[in-house]
């Protein structure tokens, strides 16, 4: 049976040594989570997800969720006493405001505890997920009168939430969208149509469940200026709140998938279902698009949390498995065999995880981070340029991770040969529930087209040469350092093609986007190793000091730079074919006729 | 619905053109299949593939096979039927030699079938691809009974075969394996251990099945040196081959996997199983190395056959599907939306796979009609050369062909965003089948060291030197040739960077092996990519005669010429980076504590 244990060291690690989260305690929230504060969190979150999370996974995988002929659906066993507990433990309150009885804390932290909860289960934290991005959209585009009636609610967890976009025959292309909204005359609408691939769509995890809902008002414009969003509860309630009539909106079926078999994944049918307006009538894209950007650093850290959990089995796995000799002489002669580990080949699978998860968590940590900026500082200037960053860094963040995420669950397996593919370690649910996060919230083709084509020209660049300087700048003020030069070498020549990628675009994107279109996912790549790469030169810098300071550390400070190392080393050269593979534009890939594929 | 259609066109361009089949009509067998022959050959293995196979592919995956309480397992629907035309249409004997009752003729076109037959539906086709595999053993180690005994039913079809080496405790390392056999004083043994694993190991589709086990003959040598090969048919047989007791072998339990659900995987049981000695005692691992290599080369053209059926499901679905507008300008304003074919990242993602495919299948083509030669052909310095090439290439193949076939399945997925991860296209079927193919016969990380520590410094570095003096020596005599240049420039690097790689090796790999260990699977790819690279300056060649020749092919020569451009400008760079990995040797990674993983 696969385990896992959330890596809490690690995050405190990252805080206090990378990050130095005690420099921000001059914001509004941090000062009620002091150092003992978050460490408390941290491990209260990491029981929670060990000891209720995880134990459900595999099983919940095994046995999926079913619906009735009702259209009731059953979540399985286990979920809805996890929910209740998930709920209670004020998990999903965390990071909300207090004026709407949530805890008001950083959002940094919420991050952090998401991770572990993606970890241990991610079928399962798609619910309570699900429901945090519907009150984000709540909070910033409905009424006083929407915050106080749903918002408590969710934020409480007695009530779920959803979000209702894709239709069979549009995904992507929101435009060409069919459901209907009629006006009733009463000042809610009547909302017809049919939406696909809805998460947690019906399920029997709470009293309610309020549905965000993109449809057309009768008379408005085609396209995307002619959308709108409404809110469609389940059930009906009374302006306090209390469950009326059952609307028409029901599961018509379970979307039979790949893997996230314990998240309900429902075809949903609106017959008429009475709706209400969240926000302005035809701005629904943009009120969505709240809940798609939280959303999106949230599937990130799912592409994270699955290689996290993965890799710990494999590490577990091949510190245990004994299988042949090592190439370079007997290791352990009192055993029939030495463990897999001794392989090289078994540490650069195993290597090529770890370094990754470490920089990921930190690359996501100072995002999170980021984000509290934005909404709490009281600095213009560092609000504007951490909503920079955040809009930079979003697409960078769910494409990469959750593409490598995906590929170090393979790896992971892998390491389990025959093992891994069969029985009960569970490895292949990893494999196949990580599989879900390059499509879902925008696939990482559409991040990728989000970056060049939108994030990288905003305000003349000026996001991305922000971050140019940044990295530039960090790697001339540490350059004196002889311990520091092994990380900061590699992280210059990264950024030089990151560089010369950027400067590439700009002279041959502009007349002919298809140049831009075509090297847009390198691109994505080249730009997550870059931050990857400078995670790595700033982890280095913060294990160094820590060592110097606690020496009781210095295995685990020895332990990240030589990680470190094997990324700069190994990985980071990565960027010198992303960037040629650019530089070869788009002109062969766009004269083969359609009809040769 | 997920369709498929056999590229015959693909497979008789890569005979006549590139590889030139007529030249080898002096062999034994290719006087029986001249090029009319093999053209209705193909054409008639892609009906069974498309009719037959084919439908039966995604039921197959939803039904599974299922174990009786008396541990009988029934396949799923159609299989029986499907098997039963399969063997009675002589596709399991269409290689096999005359005198045990099969056609005789060339591997070639058994691999070019096989690789239609794993497209349409590789759980099926593993039946009796296990079974060609056991045949192979006994054809090579059997004595005239047992290949008369066996052999010819097992040719016909009327038997299949089974491989078991894997228990619980080992797979690669065989030498720890536990299973016994006792001597009966008859000259039969008794048998008595646990395999796993066991693909094809019970089943419903033929009379009898022959397992070839692995297993310790009482007070045999400890390790591989005392490991001895049996056949322990399911019921007992006379010697005229009529059906007695039934065996004390069965099926424990159908394991439960990711995927090939319609592939009985089986826990067998030896409880004093009655088998025989195949082969000398004590040299059993060399008997089953036989089946082995037959095997990989099978398992490589899996790897190729997912990503070929993967990419042309999605190639039409990117045809078809209508969303959102090329960058470029509106393409149909006929259309709500334009096909997403248009995109440069669908089209990026497309080739990678094309470009990978019609590569693959020349090399794997290749390599299977050396194998004919190593076979067939009356020239001594001929068959040492096939062996050399068969066995340099075979992990090549089986590593390379399985890992980019693996990728290729999820981005062909990945094209159909969230209708890829759910629902009836049937995509991440034939992801969660790749799968397998990076594990089984050997995993990938097994086929690397075997090319780096075996196959490499085998008789002095002869196969490897031979390979790099053949693309050497074809680079330099076309490269007057203006139209080749574009392919052979970066085909001159790219084996340059592998010429390195392997100088690199040979300077730094003998002293310390771990060296060796940390680059073979970054080598294992680096090797693939100049094969391939090799491979499309051949089909390029091979295009420009075909379309000077022949002008009514422009079109899709030219489809060729622009594919193979596609792959060395933006593929074959790939080199650069695996030399860079491989030169940073072992130091880093060996130096991390097991613990701190």
């Amino acid at each position: 049976m696969p385990t896992y244990k959330a890596p809490v060291d690690d995050m405190l690690f990252l805080l206090d040594d990378v990050l130095h989260y005690e420099r921000y305690d001059n914001l509004p929230g941090f000062a009620d989570a002091p150092r003992d504060v978050v460490e408390a969190i941290l491990n209260e979150a990491a029981k929670v997800a060990e000891e209720i999370l995880q134990p459900i996974n595999l099983s919940g995988d095994r046995e999926g969720c079913t619906r009735a002929a009702d259209g009731t659906v059953t979540t399985p066993k286990g979920f809805k006493e996890a929910y209740k507990a998930y709920s209670e433990g004020g998990w999903i309150s965390l990071p909300m405001p207090v004026e709407y009885g949530g805890q008001g804390l950083p959002a940094v932290l919420a991050h952090a505890v998401g991770e572990y909860m993606a970890s241990a289960n991610q079928a399962f934290t798609m619910y309570p997920g699900l429901t945090s991005g519907a009150v984000a959209a709540i909070l910033a585009h409905g009424s006083e009168d929407q915050k106080q009636l749903y918002g408590t609610r969710m934020i409480e967890g007695r009530w779920t939430g959803t979000m209702n976009l894709t239709e069979p025959h549009c995904g992507t292309d929101l435009g060409m969208l069919k459901t209907k909204a009629v006006p009733n005359g009463d000042g809610s609408y009547s909302i017809t149509g049919q939406k696909i691939f809805i998460s947690a769509g019906e399920h029997d995890l709470s009293e309610n469940i309020i549905h965000l809902v993109l449809a057309r008002i009768e008379g408005a414009p085609a396209g995307v200026k002619g959308i709108s969003l409404f809110i469609v509860p389940k059930f009906e309630v009374s302006t306090k709140g209390a469950l009326g009539a059952r609307n028409a909106v029901s599961c018509g079926s379970l979307e039979h998938k790949m893997g996230i078999h314990g998240n309900a994944t429902c075809v949903m049918n609106y017959d008429g279902a009475k709706g209400w307006l969240l926000g302005e009538a035809n701005r629904g894209l943009a009120a969505m698009f709240t809940m798609m950007n939280e959303a999106r650093l949230g599937v990130a850290a799912q592409g994270l949390a699955q290689s996290e959990v993965a890799y710990q089995n494999a590490a577990d796995y091949a510190r245990e498995r004994l299988q042949g000799r090592s190439i370079s002489g007997v290791k352990d002669a009192s055993r029939p065999a030495d463990p897999i580990i001794v392989h090289p080949d078994v540490r650069r699978m195993l290597l090529e995880i770890k370094a990754f998860n470490e920089g990921a968590r930190a690359f996501a940590l100072w995002t999170a981070l980021e984000a509290d900026i934005l909404h709490r500082s009281p600095d213009a200037d560092a609000r504007q340029a951490a909503e920079d960053h955040l809009g930079l860094m979003t697409p960078v963040l769910k494409g990469a991770l959750t593409d490598w995420g995906f590929d170090n669950t393979v790896k992971a397996q892998q390491i389990f040969g025959g093992h891994g593919y069969v029985g009960d370690y569970g490895m292949d649910q990893f494999v196949r529930d990580a599989r879900i996060a390059m499509i879902y919230e925008g696939a990482n083709g559409i991040q990728a087209l989000d970056l060049v084509g939108r994030k990288l020209p905003k305000d003349g660049g000026r996001a991305v040469m922000a971050f140019f300087t940044k990295v530039g700048d960090y790697v001339k003020a540490n350059e004196g350092d002889e311990a520091m030069r092994p990380y900061l070498a590699p992280l210059g020549k990264a950024l030089a093609d990151l560089q010369k990628a950027t400067m590439w675009f700009m002279q041959n994107g502009m007349a002919k986007p298809d140049n831009a279109g075509a090297g847009s996912t390198d691109y994505l790549h080249l730009f997550g190793l870059v931050a990857l790469g400078f995670m790595w030169a700033r982890i280095a810098e913060g294990a160094l000091a820590r060592k110097a300071r606690d020496p009781s550390q210095t295995g685990r400070m020895d332990a990240k730079l030589t990680t470190g190392k094997f990324f700069v080393e190994r990985m980071l050269p990565e960027t010198g074919l992303r960037l040629t593979r650019i530089m070869t534009g788009a002109d062969t890939m766009m004269s083969l006729p359609a009809e040769m594929f």
